[in-house]
């Protein structure tokens, strides 16, 4: 007997398989032509659906964009799961989490390199800064969050409550060194990462000789100040 | 009696004058209408010159670019000449250096906001780390190794060299941040000036512990090698 939580579930799963192909044909419409390029129009034809359909999905390519970050986001959490219930070192905890990012972003290196120009603008919706991207910025962050919460680290409470947030800005550095970065499998920022982990740790570490903490407190103070 | 040279620097002086008027010419158009909307035909004719004229001068629009840049670049210099001269303490002439360029700039505050998608791509020839920005970027950086040099600040050897190109950066870093300041006079760019350079002061001052001192030296190791 075919129940009505049946036909909505079928319904659903159906609406969820016609998303999920929008959004695949789109970010391979993307990688092959380029942000700017790709219309609505040749991602709903592509994907065989109606230009209205693709447009009840996503609203325009900018929330096409906006489910790529989340899906994303998703991939990198579930890639770094095993090492955060295993490791409890704060460098191997960060320098994984940060490579394992370069893997699952590696199919879509050549595409951001065109689609930088775009996210690089802080008023565009696409910006990692902007209102828009908060729900998967936040995402990003509580990551960052279990690599301090979950390691052995010692640092004063004031920069342990910010922390996650500024290892995600040196993760946004670390992205735009590797859109950037054309050496073979990325190695350029691979060795950056290797290098980069360790001195953040010693720097850190720093924070316990008083004088160094009175100028940090100050240091947080200020980026706070000018945060938008 | 006119002689040949009379004739010669007749003709300099007029050529001079010709490409002072199409680079004021398009600096006003690339203010009212955008940069990109900006074509060099419409640049010749309302300077009322021919395109192949324009051409002669400017190859390209971003040739008209590099020259605002290095205008911008030797009003900096001339303003804070004064300063330079009289001042010794590292923050009043660091401080001074940073808000003159604010004044400098202030006409183009509006059309910043417009080109920024365009410098903030790094493989655009208008980038500020560009190869062909070079020659600005580098008078840029001299000024502050003249704020560095003629200043009482005391940090090792190693940090006092690349000094100079860090508070370039930090400059970088401020003019990122004017560009999206939409506050009256740009109020929370000064706000943000008077409060870094301190804190950089006493950052540096930091450097005299030993132990920091180790981590400074492998910090600017790791600048020099992500550096193109």
């Amino acid at each position: 007997m075919t129940t009505l939580t049946d036909v909505t579930d079928g319904a659903t799963a159906k609406g969820e398989q016609t998303r999920e192909l929008i959004l695949s044909t789109a970010l391979r419409l993307f990688r092959e032509q380029g942000y700017g390029k790709t219309t609505m129009r040749a991602i709903a034809a592509e994907a065989g659906v109606s230009v209205g359909n693709a447009y009840y999905y996503y609203g325009s390519k900018d929330h096409l964009m906006q489910a790529y970050y989340d899906l994303l986001q998703d991939q990198h959490r579930a890639a770094v799961e095993e090492l955060l219930a295993a490791e409890k070192a704060f460098v191997p905890r960060m320098t994984g989490v940060l490579r394992t990012w370069l893997e699952v972003a590696a199919p879509y290196h050549e595409f951001a390199g065109t689609f930088f120009k775009t996210a690089a603008d802080p008023k565009s919706p696409l910006s990692p800064f902007s209102e828009e991207s908060r729900p998967a910025r936040d995402a990003a962050v509580d990551i960052f969050r279990q690599v301090v919460e979950g390691s052995d680290l010692k640092v004063p409470a004031d920069l342990r409550a910010e922390l996650p947030e500024l290892l995600w800005l040196l993760q946004m550095g670390v992205v735009l060194f590797w859109v950037h970065d054309s050496s073979d499998d990325v190695r350029r920022t691979r060795a950056l990462i290797d290098r980069a982990v360790p001195l953040v740790d010693r720097l850190l570490r720093l924070t316990r000789i008083p004088g160094v903490r009175g100028v940090v407190t100050d240091l947080l103070g200020l980026i706070h100040s000018i945060k938008p």
